[in-house]
């Protein structure tokens, strides 16, 4: 069964995308907290560091970064996450994730300013669209062989995919901190639970991985 | 160590107070939602509805439950918890807990317009304060002996003590649904969980634990 899955961080008070990047700090304080368990988990040094000394972090929270990085065909993500809104200027810009991105898939960037594909070496592409998260989702289910389809976000872009309906399983990693600032997930999503089976768990971090799924039909 | 303690119930989407009551349904779809699991609780049955039998959930959810009713000696709730949003214009409104209210100390009710005490036959009795979130710790602790003093909620009234850095131990029950609509808890609280120490554990019932303490002084 394909499936259509999304995996946020979110702090305790709901915000998913940071929002205090800055020239000088292109990630921002409140994303280094946000993500401060995940990126600590040994899958997230060795998929996206290149770390394969072993380091890292081996309980819970890494058991979800290997389920992040499973089973997966294709990507789409909004045009934030790659980068465009602070480096949509630059007809060379690649991705944060250097020469060997940990996608190894197709990876689909909603964008309203489409621009060439680009090839990595490593299995990695990208594919700027400008199109509705229907069309979006028809475009990857088309390259992604047997492989679920991630939303990799933000928090904009997940909404989009949430608000039709489209998520067959949603994983939130609840991160026990406020910000305060950023931009929600959950806004204007009454009822979401509803169609899903939920389940709950707690890392040894503090982090609460909430998943909901959608039986298959 | 006498601690100031708060207790809330929030749905995934950060609403503590449930606004969708009426005439016909008193409490609210949306509270019945959100204080599920803990209103199913053996302890819950015992002490809120006095039924003796035995019949509850006896998992995480309840032990939770018994450490909200432990070791008080005052409790401090805003005008809305008690009733007096719905029922302000009644001079003979005692609350929504009958004549034997879960609480058995002195509740100390914040509101504008203060009216006289009521006193239960249990050992619960009810004062009317027009004072700051100081200056009602300040009654509460008078007449608190050794016990704890517990901020009941709503989440207005939550936060104003959260904000003026009143609480030492805070625990919330995340309930993985969403609700869309009431007050939020977390509003404005960038940064409160420096200074506490956190855990977090799930229950049974999907629902998420999370404690912020602060260490004793």
């Amino acid at each position: 069964m394909r499936r259509v899955r999304l995996d946020l961080n979110i702090s305790l008070d709901g915000f998913a995308t940071t929002t205090d990047q800055t020239p000088e700090n292109p990630f921002g304080e409140d994303w280094m907290r946000l993500t401060r368990d995940y990126t600590a988990t040994r899958t997230f040094r060795e998929r996206v560091l290149h770390d394969s000394s072993g380091a890292g972090t081996t309980g819970v929270d890494d058991r979800y970064a290997m389920r992040y990085f499973a089973d997966l065909g294709a990507e789409i993500m909004g045009a934030g996450m790659f980068g465009l809104h602070e480096h949509g200027d630059d007809p060379e810009w690649r991705g944060w994730w250097g020469e060997e991105p940990p996608f190894r898939i197709p990876v689909f960037v909603l964008t309203h300013t489409p621009r060439a594909s680009i090839e990595m070496a490593n299995g990695t592409s990208f594919h700027f669209l400008d199109a509705s998260p229907h069309d979006a989702l028809a475009r990857a289910r088309a390259v992604a062989g047997g492989g679920d389809i991630r939303i990799g976000g933000g928090a904009t872009t997940a909404r989009d995919f949430l608000d039709e309906g489209l998520v067959d399983d949603i994983h939130v990693a609840v991160v026990p901190i406020l910000l305060g600032r950023g931009i929600r997930l959950w806004d204007d999503l009454r009822g979401l639970e509803n169609g899903y089976r939920v389940t709950s768990e707690a890392a040894e971090s503090g982090v609460t991985h909430i998943t909901f799924s959608r039986p298959p039909e």
